[in-house]
C-alpha cells in the first residue's frame, strides 16, 4: 500500500548527511601550510575512509535490499529508522577514535557502534523476509547469509581485542569491510532468476 | 495539479538534516580516552535518543498522512513549512536542555517546541482533510484523534512541571513519545478499506 | 530530453540544507540556564525567522515554477545553480548581520544578496519562458508580473538606507517577504486553465 | 535491474550537502561590521567560488551520463562512491588554501584533490560505456573526449607549477573550469540523434 520510494529517499538523505559530516573532521589544524601539518591529518584521514567504506557498503546492500520490499509496514519504517539510528552514530565514533589517537576504549566504541547498526541490519532484514512469505525473494537471495552471521562475531572479536590491541581490533574492521565490499551479487542474481 | 513527491521529498531533505545534525553536539568533550570520558556524554544522549525519536515519530506520520493528500494547494505547502521550522528548532533546543543539564527554564522551552511542532502538525492535517472535503479519507482515517488531542494537553502539563520537577517533565514527554511510537495505523487501515 | 525530477530534487537538497544549516547559529551562549540567557537569541531567532520565511518563499516558487518547465536544457541547470549558489550566501549574511547586532554594512550586504537571488531567480524564469517559445505557460502565468519587478527596486531602496536606518532597511526586507508570501497563485491559475 | 533513480538521488544529496558545508567556511572573523571587515573573507570567498563551479560541473555531467545509464551494476555504485569520496574533499582541501593564504602546499593538494575526482569521473565513464556495449550511446556521446583527457594533464602542470607560483596553479585550475562550463553537449546531441 504504501510506497517504498520515501523510504529510500530518506535513508540516502540521512547516510548522505552522514558522510558528509564526517568531512567537517578533516581540518588541518593551526596554520601551518607544509607536508608537516598534513600529518597529524593521515590517521584521520584513514579512520575517515574506514567510515566512508562502512557507510558506503550499507548504502549499497540498503539499496539491493530495499529493492525487494512490496509494501512498507510500520515495522519495517521503524527498524530502518533504528539501523539509521547506529549509522548516525558513525561521526562521533570515529571522531572519538581521531583525537584520542586510537586509544582503547574509543576503538572499543567504535566497534560497538559497528555491532549495533550490523544487529539493527540484520532485524530490518528478517522483518523484510517475514513480510515477503515463504518464497521471499530476499530471504532466497541471502541464502546461508554467511558475511551477516560472521561480521558480529568478528566485531565482538575485535572489540575483545581492544584492551590490549587496539591497532589489531582495527585491522579487523577493516577486513570486515573487505569481506563485504563485493556487493551483495546473492540479491542481483535471486532477483535476476525472478526476472527470467 | 501539483504532485505531492516534491512537498514528500523537500520535508525529507529536511527533516534527515535535523536529525543528522543533532549528532554534531555527541562530542566527547576534552581529550579523556577512558570509560570516565563517556559519562558526561550519557545525558546528551539520552536526550539525541529522545529527540530522534520524536523526529521519527514526525517522519513517520507525515509519511502515512502525506499519501493521502490528492492535490498539493498553496496552504499545504505553507502549513509544512510552518511544521518544518518548529522540527528545526529541536537541535537548539536539545542542546541548551544539555549543556544547562536540564534546568527548569530549558526543559520547559524545550516543551514549547513540542507544542509548537504538534500544533503545526494539527493545522496541516486540518487543512489536508478540509481539501479532500466530506468523505476525508484522512478525516475518517484520523477518527476521534485522541492522541493529537491529548499530546498538546500533555506537553502543557509537563511545561507547568518544570518549575519545580523538570525530571518529571521529561518523562511526560518520554511518556507521550511512547505513545505514538505506534505509527498511524488507523490511516493505513481506513486506506486499506478504500482499495478494497 | 532531460527530465526535471533531478533539477528539482538537487534543488530541494541544497536549499533543505541552507534552511537547516543557519539552525547552528541558534546557540544559547555561555551556560545560563534562566530566561535572561534567551534574551541574547531574540534578534538571532527573528532574523532566523525572516530567512527561514524568505528560503520558504523561494522554495515555494521554484516548486510552481519548474512544475511548468517542459525539456530541461543546460542553459536552465547552470541558471539553476546561479540561483542556488546566492541562496547559499544567505546563512553568512544573516549571521554576519547577527553578530553585529544589525549594524549598517552587514544589513547592507544581506540585501544585496536578496537583490543577487532575485536577480538570479528573473534570469532562471526568462530563461525558462524563452524556452517555452510564444505561448509560453510561465509567461502567460506572471503576466507583467509586478512583484517580480518590484521587489529588487525595494532591496535597492532598503540597501539605500542603511546607512542610516538599518531598521528601516530590515522592515523592507520583511515588507518584500510578505508580499510574496501569497504562493504564486497567478501560475496555478494558468496551468488549470490549460489543464481545461 | 535496478533503477539508477537512487544512485541519482543520493549522489544529488552528496553533492548538494557538500557544496553547502563549504558555506560554513565563510564567516566574518570578530566583530567588526564594517567593509574592511570583509576584506579577509574575499580570497576566501573566491575559492567558494571556484569550488562551487567545480562541484556544479561535476553536477551537470554526472546528471547528463547518469541519463545514458540503462542497468546500475554494482560496479558502477562503488565507482560512484569512489567519485563521490574525492568531491567530499573539496571543503577540507578549499579550508585548507583559504588558512594558509594559498600556499604552495595547499594548493598543490587542493590540484590533488581535482586530479583524483577527474580520475574516478573517468573510472565511472568508462564502466558505464562498457556496460553499454559496442554501440555506447555515452561512448558515441563523449567522442573523442578530449576535454576529459586534457584536465588531468592540466591538473598536472598546475601541481607542478606550485612550488613557485600557486597563484599561477589556480589560474590553471580556473581555466580548466571555465573550458568545462559549457555543459555536456556532446551527450544531448548523440542522445538526441537517438531519439530520431
Amino acid at each position: 500500500m504504501m510506497g517504498k520510494s520515501r523510504l529510500e529517499a530518506f535513508s540516502d538523505g540521512v547516510i548522505a548527511i552522514i558522510i558528509t559530516i564526517m568531512v567537517l573532521e578533516l581540518r588541518v589544524p593551526g596554520s601551518g601550510s607544509n607536508w608537516q601539518a598534513l600529518s597529524p591529518l593521515v590517521p584521520v584521514f584513514l579512520s575517515y575512509v574506514l567510515s566512508f567504506v562502512y557507510l558506503g557498503i550499507y548504502w549499497n546492500n540498503h539499496h539491493h535490499m530495499a529493492h525487494t520490499i512490496g509494501r512498507v509496514t510500520g515495522a519495517m519504517l521503524w527498524a530502518n529508522l533504528h539501523l539509521l539510528f547506529w549509522l548516525s552514530l558513525f561521526p562521533a565514533a570515529t571522531a572519538w577514535m581521531d583525537t584520542t589517537h586510537f586509544a582503547a576504549v574509543p576503538v572499543g566504541v567504535y566497534g560497538g557502534v559497528l555491532l549495533m547498526a550490523a544487529v539493527a541490519y540484520w532485524i530490518l532484514q528478517q522483518i523484510i523476509i517475514r513480510s515477503q512469505g515463504r518464497h521471499s525473494v530476499l530471504g532466497r537471495a541471502i541464502g546461508r547469509d554467511w558475511k551477516g552471521k560472521a561480521s558480529p562475531l568478528l566485531y565482538l572479536l575485535a572489540i575483545g581485542l581492544c584492551g590490549r590491541w587496539p591497532r589489531a581490533a582495527l585491522g579487523v574492521y577493516a577486513f570486515v569491510a573487505l569481506i563485504w565490499l563485493v556487493p551483495d551479487r546473492r540479491i542481483e542474481r535471486a532477483l535476476a532468476s525472478v526476472a527470467d
